[in-house]
């Protein structure tokens, strides 16, 4: 493959480059790129705005990340925070900070899955900054949104007896990234050694990653739930608090729960898993548990929802009611954070779960 | 200063920590930060979005940048986005990745920058993202405004006759980024002396920099020209095309007059520039009117507006007549871009203006 070094272009070259062609296909769009700002047109709804920056080295490793993937999963993520406020997405920025490694076919690669991500949940591209970075490459995006008012979904509306469902399945993610860093390091200590046994390696690689690539795709490609929002309005349902699991079960229970005022319980035997999942975790001697409650990035639905609505909840298609939400009980020394947070397992004695949430710093 | 380590607070603590006693002040501001998404309220406007890139390395240097300016000039350079739209500035996002480097005090004070910006410009933070860097300090913002469609400006309205205005001055941020950039070199050459040298040294820097304080406060603490905004308004002036000038005058026009399909002439004795600016570019021995129409980051309101608005235009405060449009002249190997944009020189010999623009690449 040629590489064009960045430079050929420049900065406004490559943005044309790069966005030539795109036709915004919302009705809010009034004017795209190629000017100060982006003007949209929201009229009597409400515009949900959310922002999120993706670093190299913290947030993905280029090391087995495609860069079309991760064009994807950059717009895949903001778009899941717009969903989880019952809100349809209709337009995003990104700002791209790009080191002297990468080619212009690179940004090509990356702006690929942006496009397709644009395509897949029908937002608009209309805008963004491209620059030089000195180290790795910067990723932000900014996903702008519409609701009536009347269905926007908060975190802190769940209430004693409500019904706390999620989506999908838990720990598959963080199970393909676990996966993924362990080849990495078999990679890393062979790849001194011989072509022979490089090869060798790749085979045994590919072996490795075999029936386990539903697990690498919930890493590499997550995809936000626009589908269940769908479903639940067609079904009739308005969560009354929402969130995306992005840190973690575990974290996301404590957001809904302190900002509602409220406890819950959580049922192990209830956790939705997948059995790649399982196997997976079983290999790698990892708690399934633990990677259900706490591994982040599954992108999947967290909700609590009103317990009348249980028949219209029931035939929906992979949505799973995990516990219910409790009165708050306080412990004196934190007076904000409801102290009964609980997993009820398997022998029936609930144990608190506990925020690990995510700390990088 | 004590210096407490972020870990100590971890991400949450930390966003509670920095945004604690925010106040929405725009009405569109529905509900702010603790969610997914921010939620506005536009209704019968026109929103706008705009996002900008600061990185550390490339456009900012924290060895002479405060941290504080810096928060105020990311804000500052967003709110010119949208004010070179003719739009009022509403809401800002800011993400920022941290690296092991930084204390929280030191995003306090950031943040400190961020506030005051907000203070002053009347826009409300409604969002963000925090989290880790492997390699210094990365800002991304992203800002809304609103407009009635009829006001909008883009750049694509300059016509045959239309006068060029500017706002300010141009050249002094550019100067004042040699002056640092020059001192900097200063201190580096000498910091591995005794401390005794290094104090003399810094009574010299002291001395550098006094009658120079206008050219640093254009490069550290930059204003987006909101007045400007409010006063043409108020004139009853709307211009025909509009940018903010972060690039360089030359850079600037050239997106006008090829968006708009004209030429321009602008005459070299008719460009605003500072005394402080003429008086540093003699010492440092470099041509004032380069600087003036290739410096960047003046942020500065260029734009265009017709002939009958002569009289409307001549008591404003602080806008310059600094030439015109003319229709544009094509070459055949570059059908897209005019290739008359012209520098009428104080001897009257015209020459074609050079889109240096910007390209770090």
């Amino acid at each position: 493959m040629s590489r064009t070094p960045i430079s050929q272009l420049g900065e406004f070259g490559l943005i044309r480059h790069l966005t030539q062609g795109l036709k915004p296909g919302q009705s809010s769009t009034v004017y795209s790129i190629g000017d100060d700002a982006a003007v949209l047109d929201h009229k009597g709804k409400r515009t949900l705005v959310t922002t999120d920056l993706l670093l190299e080295g913290i947030h993905f490793n280029l090391e087995y990340v495609p860069l079309r993937h991760l064009g994807y999963k950059a717009v895949a993520v903001n778009v899941s925070d717009i969903c989880a406020m019952n809100a349809t997405p209709t337009q995003i920025t990104v700002g791209l900070g790009i080191s002297a490694r990468f080619a212009v076919e690179d940004i090509e690669e990356f702006y690929a899955g942006v496009r397709a991500a644009c395509e897949h949940y029908k937002v608009d591209l209309v805008g963004g900054d491209t620059c030089a970075s000195v180290n790795g490459l910067t990723i932000a995006v900014t996903c702008l949104g519409q609701a009536d008012d009347k269905d926007i979904v908060y975190r802190h509306g769940a209430k004693p007896n409500d019904l706390i469902c999620v989506t999908g399945n838990l720990g598959s993610a963080y199970l393909g990234l676990q996966l993924l860093e362990r080849e990495l390091q078999v990679f890393r200590s062979t790849q001194h050694d011989n072509l022979a046994k490089a090869t060798e390696h790749d085979e045994a690689i590919h072996e490795k990653f075999e029936g386990r690539e539903y697990l690498l795709e919930r890493q590499l490609r997550p995809e936000a739930r626009v589908d269940i929002i769908q479903a639940l309005r067609k079904a009739g349902i308005k969560p009354t608090a929402m969130m995306d699991v992005s840190d973690g079960l575990s974290s996301e229970l404590f957001h809904i729960c302190t900002q509602s005022k409220v406890g819950c319980d959580i049922y192990e035997d209830k956790l939705p898993i997948d059995y790649q999942a399982v196997a997976l975790a079983e290999e790698m001697n990892l708690n399934i548990v633990t990677c259900a409650l706490n591994g982040g990035e599954d992108y999947e639905l967290l909700f609590t929802c009103d317990i009348r609505d249980y028949e219209k909840l029931v035939p929906l298609d992979d949505v799973y009611i995990i516990g219910h939400v409790t009165p708050a009980e306080f412990e004196s020394d934190k007076p904000e954070q409801p102290a009964n947070l609980r997993l009820i397992p398997r022998n029936g004695n609930p144990m608190p779960l506990t925020a690990q949430g995510w700390n990088a710093f």
